[in-house]
């Protein structure tokens, strides 16, 4: 028996479930991977993540192609593109033990109320915000350029302790893991929190073919970034989630710390995958409205990703 | 001696000079072309405008390569594109004989006042708005796909008639040449009006690569459209100049009536030429601005246009 008991699922072979998958079996945890398209190579050649921050990393894992051969796990990470979910509900059932805890590592607005329905009612569910650049290279191969952050926020569940247990434990795997957490008292803050960085960054990014540091190099672009990063402060206040003074300024600074970033909707872009508009532009929108809040950068910048998904997604079908 | 007497020179050689003075010297006016790279196809086969309207035209004109060779003319249509006028200047007043009225075939606010102190203050200048889906194929040969209405109206000169004489001499001009004119009286009104078209077609055309029927077949742009269109409205108004009503639902019905149509900044664009932003986006933003107006959409426009400009002028050299 392992020292340390829980037992992890991770659904989702991109960049967010391999990194932290591995971290969390490199630091001891009984950790599983269910795999579709990488199962082969992660099967054959385990996992590695070549990072700036521990080096490079590198394990043998247990991976499935199949959720019903996975065993019952305390934890699953859900690392996939929010897009997904409603294809991965059955899975995450599947491989969840009775009271699991589902963790989001998602962006955008509203990916836990999508899924909750579709989840047994024993399941506890949480959102994880990811602050961390990393990219998938090959199968089985991921890239980490810095930062790692995982915030953890609790969304619902059985019993009424508002999971504030679970979000300490939540954060405790990943401390233990190496990686910096917090638990965030109001999920829905922290997402829109999370969203003051991606929606300008993943958005532009595929709008102007342009990394982090192209679009800060350009004092017209940079412009926009930062007006885009106060009309979702403007949303996020009028949905009631205060935001911390500053805190465009402060996105802006870090991400020139950064290297030279290529956001995942790049990628989902240039590789014809769905990108995840509802989530990160449309949930939002739709609740700022709500409140009787106009955001038009953003209901623009949603409309033209909306226009280039559907004439690029499935292309190279 | 030509029984109709104003001798009209043509500034610029692409699509909108080509296909006005090609009509002009048709209709048995004394046309001269000043031509740079198009100089010698031009001499060699003439102009050859290829018409849905009109049909096959084709002449050979009198060219030139030097202003200094053609003789005094009293018209003077630019054709040429607003970012070249500093250059154009003085080949302008070269080519204008005394008292020449001087026409900008060009979209966008404030040309004539960015051109006015560097002409003679002899010469009357005026504006001339196109609505006409033209380009041009190859040099000497221009695609006339639809419309050609040149609305004009006065901006500056010698004198204190407020130009309504000449600015009706204008309008004579183009209708003896079978091309649909109307005088109009307020000459910045005109102008936004005609932005009210060329700030979503254009922008988007180069922001989502996209020609008018795709942007008016998706709902997203389409919707996004509509918004820029209305936004423009908003600003022409601030700068007191009434709208027509209902002049946006007016503008999309005419474009749906019109064939697909690529905008002239795609053609920049994807060219690698300079793009007329400033006159199409930064001037109409900062009269609406100085007017307390704010344009988020058209201002994001610009923004996306500015960085993508930078990033693919002169790409090619």
């Amino acid at each position: 028996m392992h020292a340390r008991n829980p037992r992890i699922g991770i659904i989702g072979s991109g960049a967010i479930g391999g990194f932290y998958g591995l971290l969390l079996a490199k630091a001891g945890f009984d950790v599983h991977f269910l795999l579709r398209s990488e199962y082969e190579a992660v099967s054959h050649h385990g996992l590695t993540v070549q990072s700036a921050v521990h080096g490079r990393l590198h394990a043998k894992v247990n991976c499935y192609a199949d959720a019903a051969q996975m065993p019952p796990c305390d934890w699953l990470l859900i690392g996939a593109k929010a897009t997904g979910n409603p294809q991965l509900a059955p899975l995450i059932v599947q491989a969840g033990a009775p009271d699991a805890k589902v963790v989001l590592l998602q962006n955008g607005l509203d990916v836990e109320a999508q899924l909750r329905p579709l989840l047994r009612a024993d399941m506890h569910l949480l959102g994880g915000l990811c602050f961390v650049c990393a990219d998938r290279q090959t199968p089985g191969v991921i890239r980490h350029q810095a930062l790692g952050t995982v915030n953890v926020g609790y969304h619902s569940g059985p019993g009424d302790d508002g999971g504030r247990r679970l979000v300490e434990q939540g954060v405790s795997l990943f401390q233990a893991a190496g990686v910096s957490s917090v638990g965030m008292p109001d999920l829905a803050g922290a997402r829109w929190q999370k969203l003051v960085w991606n929606v300008p960054f993943n958005g532009l990014s595929v709008l102007l073919g342009a990394s982090t540091a192209q679009l800060l190099g350009d004092s017209h672009a940079r412009t926009l970034v930062q007006a885009l990063m106060e009309e979702v402060m403007v949303g996020a206040v009028a949905c009631g989630h205060a935001m911390p003074a500053g805190y465009a300024q402060q996105l802006l600074s870090m991400t020139e710390r950064m290297p030279d970033y290529w956001p995942s909707m790049y990628h989902d872009h240039v590789h014809h995958r769905p990108l995840e508009t509802e989530a990160i532009y449309a949930a939002p929108l739709a609740r700022a409205q709500s409140a009787g809040c106009h955001l038009p950068r953003m209901e623009m910048l949603y409309q033209s990703l909306r226009f280039l998904g559907k004439n690029s997604e499935g292309a190279m079908l």
